[in-house]
């Protein structure tokens, strides 16, 4: 049976974990510090490990005075507890990125994928513009199960990759860029109408769903059903 | 070598099942019926299978007339050549649908996937509006290797399921509603926020891309890196 | 006859809630502090109770300053005058949210009604995405003469609700989410294009709209018409 | 517990109108006349009401060339069946329309209420615009228990009503219009936006939808809970 | 002769008051407060009367510690030159706004009327969801020559003024609101799609635009052609 | 007192005429054949003269058949009723386009403009890509009262031709162009950005708006207010 | 001094051919098959040669049944008078596209650059996905002085050409697509957010502007300034 | 072959300046003030000249503390390295802006072609709304090789310029603006939609791709293909 920890402000799913063989996650954004805290407390307590998305640097300050045990990373804004046993995952998915600035997308996927498990692969800043970046490094990326390629601007990224490899792609568009780029609306679009096979696309700069996403692929090719 | 086939509009790439182990495939709006008669004349030539998207009852008729020795499904208005060997995929995909409505879309997908060799398990007109349709099922959805779940108006199915199952799950929008549906921007946009793990999303009615990929991941799935 | 004061910059309708039973209230924003304390003063002089919207904590500041005797709660930006008397609504009002970042906007919901004088049964972060959460609540919800529904990202919560009860539904988007949530646009669409029965919208955040609705609807029900 | 009919596109909830006392709907479109037909004639076996809406000139008529015993409203584009009964619900409705090209919209409201069981006050073609027409109108709208209100191009009907009584509002922003009205943006606009209290938002042209929340929130008055 | 001033980054147009009996004006956003000072000592060399719109604090600072004789409004961000004479303009203009919060917009229409020469009759916050507030001003609205209309959120204003007057209305859409206002886009579109005659619109919060052209008609008015 | 007459579906404004020195005007579109020519008579009964727009030509035909004595130009869809005495208005009103394809929104206000008596002097296909087609005809369009300016694509002729002349403009954006015009939005925002000084907007292809705000401006003119 | 010839309904510059060099061009939509044949004609005696875009079938037919001697070739829709005689230009433009869909836009780029003179060397259905077949290809379209790439769906192609040539290259994005692609908004937003150098975009679907601007850039290739 | 040197974070082309005879370019934005630093130092050690684009002051601040030799202008944003020989280009480009505030967009263009080796001739606030403005600078325009034009709010001078002009245009739509200009979405539109021949559009302020484009084509014009 489900067991929900209620603090009023949220409802926690404590034997989700146990349930999927996934460790928990928070989403921080509109939870007050205090919040946040709380919620972390609570898995503590439980020794239940989670990660945290999309973390402000107050909301971490914050944790850090009140010494909860967790680590932060400013480029993917990504909280992990140090606490908790995680299983590991099999498999190696490559993370790339079109250019330098797409980076924390990027680093959201790869963290989140590391702390469920499984190895990461990068590649950065191979975008399409200067073609024998990517065409030198296909082969590596080849070797992946998953490929997640995170790209703003024109975003075509993932289309490019797509063709290459015979590997699932997941496409992360990113608000890199101005003006017509709409904070991400043109790769988004770009990706799904991507005429490349076998890409699908999460939101703008949703690298943790992209992440979380290729690690369920890995799971479920562990499984014998 | 790839070995491509020029017929100035268009350039036929002969050696890609080959290379990838998937048939090949042709979107067919745009083209004239000439045009795409031409194509298939030049795969069958070759004996490479190939499937047809988005086929128009006009471009089908054309075929008939021609003898090309092709089956059309004018639900999903998919296009599949009678010619050439199809390997086999192990494993099972769910296919959902919120409404009758999102059944031509999801039809799209599962006729690719039945094309490309793995078994489909259709679970139609459960949304979450009757949410004790879908309760009955999700025991059997749970079975599934990926889940597909197309949905039109607010688009809700997917994230329910992608709560309810650990499989992997494909969302397609599908333009099914009216009004502030905006031709599936409304599902598109809900489908892409989703605040459940392990979801992705293709383009408005793109039943043949959330397919592809469903086989593309349990081609990966089979494989031995 | 309706009795209007003119402070120049406002058109302050005294007789207002002798007429509709109903206090009045202010839109906070765009107003400078000086012209609210002004309005404030002017409903205070007649006794006449009133509420503040979205006012922000500078407002909220000034008016402190300024001694006038106004409750502010930041959570919700909701400013309740501390005089005048206001009359009780008979019935109860479920107000939920997908997650505990929509919490201010079912806030701003929950004290306009409890400010004009209704009931209110809070059951916040029982999202879509982790269904038992919200078929643990489900009984008392039913409980409920009306249910408000806030929730960002694809705003699905409503949907779902709407086809569990058979009380009148009022669904708040709200801007909680990033990228393609497109500060609430997302679950804006899918609240208006929901397939369940018995739900309307109002407009991003409007906690205040909803709540007063809501209390419309109590008042009818309880008049002999 | 839930009795479900199975026809393999379309799962039937059977048990519904006794579980919540409403009949049960059909949305017509993206359904083959035949897929209609086979619904109706289940829900005929059972002896269940049903209503059709946004049933299609095509559709209806293939319905009586098939004998099956519906009416088909062409104006509103509603089909409600003969079989069943019904029952009666305690309370008036007032539906107003801004202009003559919103009568659809509104009928398809009004005729929805009246199979439902309630009673409709229709006032057409009382647009902002020429406000002497309204003005003549409002004591009749006045005796109402709820008012929808129906307007295309700029909407305002709903906002001005809302501020002349003090029944809930329920308002249809309609596809009537050119230009910048995009569809009937331009009205769900203003009505999301309205300055009014007390009133909410449906789809555009969704008279149904404002049609049985009318009713659920009739059906809620007669409740002593 | 067109008698042309060029400081490089701008060219000054030193015989337009001339030519159409209107002084000048300068758009201040995006300039440098350098530039702007050099663009009035320009002017003031020459006598020439000039008018600046949407002047930041900022920048209205930078002006005054250079003792540059200009005037600055806070509330409407007009700033007005203290040197040179202007005609006067027969004839007088009602500026009207929704709310309180519309009066930035407006004021910059009512101060543009009075720089340019002509009188304005203001009438605040008679916006049309408490109709009374503005059936009280009707007949004084009814002796202006032209009419402007200031509205945010749903945009009514000018819809039912034009209805209630026979002079032409000029609206001003404002981006007061909130969500799906969009920053204006809601009665910008209300505004656009008015079924009511004889009105026309400006960009948003364009009070100056409107001024602008209400002197314009003013002045052909005049005229014996 | 205001004389209204109520078809049901329609509530005409007979004294409205007497009123305000302005015939009456129908949209047609959105109404049935039949309900279009019921107003008509009942205009006719009283013999109120009475201007129809975008009238179809399938209603035009109908009211042909009827025998209903009124003209129909299919350039300009505009349906002039030949009965009652219609009054003359003393000005010129110069109407622009800036292509061939312009001219059906122009010739709706030109023809908008006739009907209610006064001059229209016509200047086609001026458009700003070829400048001195305009630069030709600009002493010319200084002699008219007021401009219409009708134009899509870019939408840039009535910026220029604010420039070039002191009356006001009324632009028209209409919906010719193709791809990113998006249906007369492209002109649309153009002209609402204009940096011309004297000019406003109307719906896009509102040919008629433009008119009769045109003759609401000639009207007040000839007042003595 | 320019001769301009007045239709009324057009204005026809007669000698613009003679002061810029590039014959006359006529957009043909909006304009009724007598107003086009009146245009043609009046340049025919003349002997002016003319090229007409966006020509539709019925048009096309009209003119042919009037035995106007123009040659109409239906896949770009581009109509080219057989009088008068038009200079050679020097340079070889390369015209590539995406697919065999984007083939009518691609060869009303080529089909304009014919007309005035230059060489084209078309590549059809190179686009990104398949990457092999445009890298088969990059050696002959290095070797053109212009690149333009007309491209559909995600729009990707002009970015990798950009960065595999030197030459200019012009974007055209085309409405090839479906859902999410919005009639060519996502390739004309992908395009415009190239990170490529040395790419512009014109509108969507508008090969005659890129062709035009092609035949522009070669023209002042040719010149000695 | 090709020489990249990988930082990790940014892989970096040290023989694309020998091979295509262009400087490298660096977009500074989404890049940590130590990865532009690092970037910087490679190209140095080169002795690879390089130009950065939108770089913040607080970009250009960290470089000028770690005393990187590079000159940065704050208008245009654009920082130029200070070693290595950059050739020069044989032609002028005529740079022209609507008003002031485009100038930091123009400026982009003209400095990232002075970087390049070309000469600029400079035209600022030539907009369409006083044309006798433009009309004085028109021969000198004339003479130019390309014209580039930026232009904020209506977005018409390069249309205006297009036709009086027969050099090639490249547009550059501005941010500058408010309201309905959309953060320059209105000339965006705009220019795509020109009805002017000849003319091309970059990307919402992309001063520099407008600059890069002109000197591709220079570069082509002195090759002799």
């Amino acid at each position: 049976m489900d067991k929900i920890k209620d603090l009023g402000f949220a409802k926690l799913d404590l034997s989700r974990s146990e349930r999927t063989g996934q460790s928990e996650t928070v989403f921080c954004p509109g939870k007050t510090s205090e919040q946040l805290a709380a919620i972390l407390l609570a898995f503590q307590e439980e020794n239940i490990p989670v990660l945290g998305t999309k973390c402000s640097a107050e909301q971490a300050e914050f944790l850090a005075e009140k010494q909860i045990p967790v680590t932060y990373d400013p480029t993917s804004k990504i909280l992990s507890s140090n606490w908790g046993a995680r299983p590991l995952l099999k498999g190696k998915i490559a993370v790339c990125t079109g250019g330098t600035a797409d980076i924390p997308a990027a680093e959201e996927a790869a963290k989140t994928i590391e702390f469920f498990g499984a190895e990461v692969d990068r590649h950065y800043d191979v975008g399409v513009a200067g073609l024998h970046r990517l065409l030198a490094r296909v082969d590596q990326i080849r070797e992946a199960d998953i490929v997640i390629a995170a790209a703003g601007m024109e975003g075509a990224l993932g289309s490019v990759i797509a063709g290459l490899t015979d590997a699932p792609v997941i496409a992360i568009p990113t608000s890199v860029g101005y003006g017509a780029s709409f904070e991400g609306i043109a790769p988004l679009l770009a990706m799904l109408n991507s005429c490349a096979e076998g890409m699908s696309v999460v939101n703008i700069d949703n690298g943790f769903g992209a992440g979380v996403l290729a690690c369920r692929i890995l799971r479920m090719k562990g499984r014998n059903r």
